[in-house]
């Protein structure tokens, strides 16, 4: 079995004692029948990765102790996701692959096709905790309160480029629309994000909207229809593959 | 609305009539809620898209009469995945999202590791052609019984390249493994193949027995642990945009 990897809000250093609340002490005792001096990996998105020992474990919460620094942090590319909420289902999907495939940030946007307007942050940042504890991770992405497309528009960084998924087909593949752009800023290029639009696509004039903005690239997923949650997992996989840090 | 599409598994030709089962009669008429007259899509595989009309409706069957061909027959690119089947949600999103992403033929493959034994290969067909009407396919995948992967690849058509998503971390990424061929054979460059393996990954003599066969490129999806279907879905979207039929 692998070690039990937890993210924790509390600074991590040599000895530090982290106290789990009810939740993850009930998961370690009663899902992973840990008892004290088993061993759980922690994070918490600043201080790298840690190897810690069960110290008390009881019904209302556990204690770790950390031992030794296992992994210095890093953080995952500055890559943002813009996503019309789908389907609860579908949604949860997004939030937890974009996590696999190391997004920094996720904005729902609310666009006029979009059909679920009731988007529980709360929940989706638990689902994103448990990705970013699975797929080994050092941070957790960040996720927005669900916000209108045009607000979001409106008070952009123009220095980060916005990949388009655009459904009418006439737009580049991605790989192409990302030559040249030499990886995020902290490594000398330009940071990026992908806006994925809801199940129905974009309106006329939302398409030109964006298609207006001067730091908006439209992009073609191939000649199928894609569910939501398929163009999100597409389009992040060639842009880490591209851009990101699945290179080399 | 969009146009409803079915798949038939019926000749399709100027004026055909076309008798529709329980299952597919009942959705049109209960789910869509469709009378005489109404506009349909067919395709078969064979024969591209047709536009059909519906004639007679009952409670035990209905009736389309071809009209007009919408779109000439076009196979999806030459590229078969192998994939060990995982938790059933798991595996049926692996089937629905490899049909959205073109793939021609699936063959579930069984590694030591493979935890799910029993694959009922009906209800992924199932499954596939709901998802090859949803992403407007003009053909269905094919899907093999489950095999052992030793007996798969014992049998295998070495003038076809298979790409394996090698976690251990030392192969290159897709895109350069995948330079210097131009498509499927019938583009002139080579038939490709893909294998993701189970949630646990492949025992280390399975490994080094895939890495020693001459037809075998094994690729590397990045630093982050994917689950199987993330890795199918990922590594897909760039062997379509760098072989198959996302290009230009």
């Amino acid at each position: 079995m692998p070690v039990p990897r937890l993210f924790v809000a509390t600074p991590l250093a040599p000895a530090a004692e982290i106290e789990l609340g009810d939740a993850q002490a009930r998961y370690l005792t009663s899902v992973l029948r840990l008892g004290p001096g088993a061993r759980v990996l922690l994070f918490n998105g600043a201080d790298g990765e840690w190897s810690a020992e069960v110290g008390s474990v009881g019904k209302r919460g556990a204690t770790l102790v950390c031992r030794e620094a296992t992994r210095p942090q890093i953080l995952s590319p500055d890559l943002l996701l813009l996503f019309a909420p789908v389907k609860r289902a579908g949604t949860d999907l997004i939030v937890e692959k974009a996590t696999e495939l190391g997004v920094r940030t996720l904005q729902p946007v609310l666009t006029r096709r979009t059909q679920s307007e009731s988007v529980r942050t709360d929940r989706l940042r638990a689902i994103a905790i448990e990705a970013a504890e699975q797929t080994e991770r050092l941070d957790v992405p960040e996720i927005f309160e669900a916000t209108p497309l045009g607000k979001v528009l409106g008070r952009w960084d123009a220095t980060r480029r916005l990949l388009f998924a655009d459904e009418a087909g006439d737009a580049r593949s991605v790989p192409p629309a990302l030559a040249g752009n030499g990886g995020p800023a902290e490594a000398g290029g330009t940071n990026m994000a992908l806006l994925i639009g809801p199940e129905g696509g974009f309106e006329p004039d939302e398409r030109r909207m964006l298609r207006a903005l001067a730091f908006v690239t439209p992009v073609s997923l191939g000649p199928r229809i894609l569910r939501a949650e398929t163009a999100v997992i597409a389009a992040l996989a060639l842009i880490q593959a591209h851009w990101g840090d699945w290179q080399g």
